[in-house]
């Protein structure tokens, strides 16, 4: 199954303190283009994929959603997202994505926020998505970058005429890369965009958009730390439909 | 208009040395998978956009295109693909692509290799380009890779640990590059794969195909001097339909 770092009491603690989980959507950056992608929901049935501590799950019945299932792997996080509700039209499923079963035609809007470049087998996981789907259904996902989790060493560095740059390496070989982030050992699966978009393709999912996100200048007036962010993209950001 | 390098003697020179100038088709590795993304040629009108010297004009032809217009702003290139061809179905023509002028609704496939990144005005070009093209026609077209021409100094470095890695900066922020390759001061366009894309996206195009090429095992056994390229991969193959 997947590694299910999220329940590591370490990595649980430091997630438990990033600005996006105290602060929920509005402490992700990357959460207006995100939000931007997304289609009008009123009504509509949303599965939340990696749906973490229920910020998701939430907004979208905020917004006019008739139901929503989050899945995740984390049993630590999926206890404070039951915890935080009493809404009957939110379910909280916990499941591992490798081994994902879903109900066909049932979703209008399948979601990911960073979750999906955990997963080693994504074109067995984006066929169920797309089986879930109602015809002319979204998916609308957000994951790691690339360029950000091709390289054998993921940390700025300068070069010698002292710019910062991000050093890639090892762009085409795709597969796992463990990274020390919150916790020692974190595996993340680097792919490539175009093997993200083609494997969309080859479902039969038509790409409406994609993004490679950086801050706009507005917000890195707000967070100056956001700034290097602009040099390579952390995320990567794709709207498709079924 | 366009930086009319090709024409610069320096250039030429050197871009006619090239194993892609003297070989053809098959001295640039990434043309088996280009040529993969294509549609039968058969009885179909086909454009050429940078069509150089009209190896790719050529083999259309050989695999059946009816007739094929190649345009270049080059002079001296269009001069030797000129005396290489007593095709009357072939024609050659000189100009901009920045201010290109194409007839609705007559070609099957616009193609174009390695030159669409020397274009200031993408939008205005493939705005011209999807309405040249008959509803269902495809464009098929390879550019260098973002990762290869974001960096302010785009050349192999060793990190710390002595690893080869490409030095990525300024990936999100598009414009002009100048760079010495055959002649000092080339301008190329730097643009995101998300750019490119959303590009096509809005006017129309489905996306059909994403490749970031790299060399297959087969190929660096051949060409060993090819393997830095799976580090970050040179080019971006697209196939879209209108």
């Amino acid at each position: 199954m997947t590694q299910n770092i999220y329940d590591n009491a370490e990595f649980f603690a430091g997630y438990s303190r990033l600005k996006r989980s105290v602060e929920g959507l509005d402490g992700a950056p990357e959460w207006p283009a995100l939000r931007a992608l997304l289609p009008d929901l009123h009504g509509r049935a949303v599965l939340d994929l990696g749906c973490g501590f229920g910020w998701f799950c939430h907004w979208a019945r905020q917004n006019g959603a008739s139901r929503v299932l989050g899945i995740d792997v984390s049993e630590k996080m999926l206890a404070r997202g039951r915890a935080a509700t009493e809404d009957a039209a939110i379910t909280y499923t916990r499941a591992d994505m490798e081994h994902l079963a879903l109900p066909p035609r049932s979703f209008d809007l399948a979601y990911s926020s960073l979750a999906l470049h955990y997963i080693a087998d994504l074109d067995r996981l984006l066929a169920e998505v797309q089986r879930s789907l109602v015809p002319g259904g979204s998916l609308v996902f957000s994951v790691e970058h690339p360029i950000y989790t091709a390289p054998t060493a993921p940390k700025w560095s300068l070069d010698g005429a002292g710019r910062k740059i991000w050093p890639v390496d090892g762009y085409l070989d795709e597969g796992p890369r463990s990274t020390d982030w919150l916790a020692k050992g974190v595996i993340k699966q680097h792919r490539t965009i175009a093997n993200y978009l083609n494997m969309l393709l080859r479902l039969g999912f038509a790409i409406s958009h994609v993004e490679e996100w950086g801050p706009s200048e507005a917000q890195i007036a707000a967070r100056p730390d956001l700034a290097d962010e602009r040099q390579r993209p952390p995320f990567l950001l794709v709207a498709a439909r079924r």
